[in-house]
């Protein structure tokens, strides 16, 4: 936890805000082993960052105060990630990281590989992903949450959806043995859809659909990556 | 696994072999739904890869024939990484992370803010390292093992060890916070020796040791990673 992300409602005047959640409290007793009198990088969702003051601390509570959080947090990546549903534990670690590493649209997506347990799991619950996207924004200093959208049917996606999602932007197919190597530092003006298949890739129609719907076919190399992996190398190199 | 790996005791003959253990043959059974006259890419530790056909399987073993093991597996990384030994669990995920993209040196570093109990963990038994290390393998079509070298004492090691490690080579020190960005695309016959702190970073007084023996600082923007992210990040924007 390298910020301390407030909810709106826990800054309660303008100069001023208290915590009183267990997992967060938890953190700054157990790890940061904060004292009353130590400073602190705070930010408010979807707001300002800045240096607090912890005025008060106990097990029950945090109060803090700051004189303004209007610093402003780091550059999001021009990129909608469209991701095949990766199985629960991978889910879990993959928003961490695509919230840290600043990707602000993800598209969720069924495909032929995508065990159809998967959209059964608890972690889709809505509080499941906030919590796993809030420790990713912890993590990077940010506070900006990325939105998570569903597509549970491949077909009707592809063919209702899709258009206006690349529409107008580069649309990269990150898929083993395809022509290209991955690109390198894109201009971060030019917005990029990224598409990633699931454990054991898109299928055959699949690679043939996105194809033809406009999306380039880009590589990593010979090496075949875990997908929480290569979600993390595709967007290193590309940004 | 998208490679079965072979230990050498394994192939029986020039063009057989047969699996026993029963990680893989369940593997084979419940992810590959495996049946007899199946083929499969097949490697061997330290050695070549090839395409294998399934000539028997049962609960018990796996039996494999195979014209030639013949085809190199993909090319090395030409980095050598020292990492802060980092927590038990990102320890695993990381040793699997680095064999699959193609890391064959890594250095274990104790510093200031690595716990101490995470030099008893049982992760560093020599089985439990092989056992990730061949996970990434069989991910990335590799047979060639990650050497891990352990630094238990940080002094001794920069004093005494350090110095051969970054003769003749690029060294790069990853740290949030120093002048230059992360270069990009490195040329694959120029070495490097890549310093990976731990969760919390190195402190001040590590930090100069390492650019006093000759590493250059680099950071990966301004966003914080967690360290297993940070080190994918790091090598997929390097090579």
């Amino acid at each position: 936890m390298n910020l301390l992300l407030l909810k709106p409602e826990e800054q309660y005047s303008p100069n001023t805000a208290r915590v009183t959640d267990p997992r967060r409290l938890r953190h700054l007793h157990d790890v940061h082993r904060a004292r009353q009198g130590d400073t602190l990088m705070v930010g408010v969702e979807e707001g300002g960052i800045g240096r607090a003051i912890i005025t008060e601390l106990s097990s029950d509570a945090v109060e803090l105060t700051f004189d303004a959080l209007d610093q402003t947090p780091p550059a999001a990546l021009p990129v909608h990630v469209l991701l095949a549903l990766p199985r629960p534990r991978m889910l879990a670690r993959t928003l961490e990281n695509i919230a840290a590493l600043g990707v602000k649209e993800l598209t969720l997506l069924h495909t032929a590989r995508v065990e159809k347990s998967f959209w059964q799991s608890p972690e889709l619950s809505v509080s499941r992903i906030h919590d796993h996207l809030i420790l990713g924004l912890e993590q990077a200093r940010d506070t900006r949450l990325p939105r998570i959208h569903m597509a549970p049917r491949f077909r009707p996606f592809v063919e209702d959806t899709l258009p206006n999602l690349i529409e107008n932007r580069r649309a990269l197919l990150a898929h083993p043995g395809q022509s290209s190597a991955c690109p390198r530092q894109l201009p971060l003006d030019s917005p990029v859809t990224l598409a990633i298949g699931p454990e054991g890739g898109f299928v055959d129609y699949e690679v043939e659909r996105l194809l033809a719907a406009g999306f380039e076919g880009i590589h990593l190399g010979e090496r075949i990556l875990r997908v929480e992996t290569a979600v993390v190398a595709l967007l290193a190199r590309l940004f």
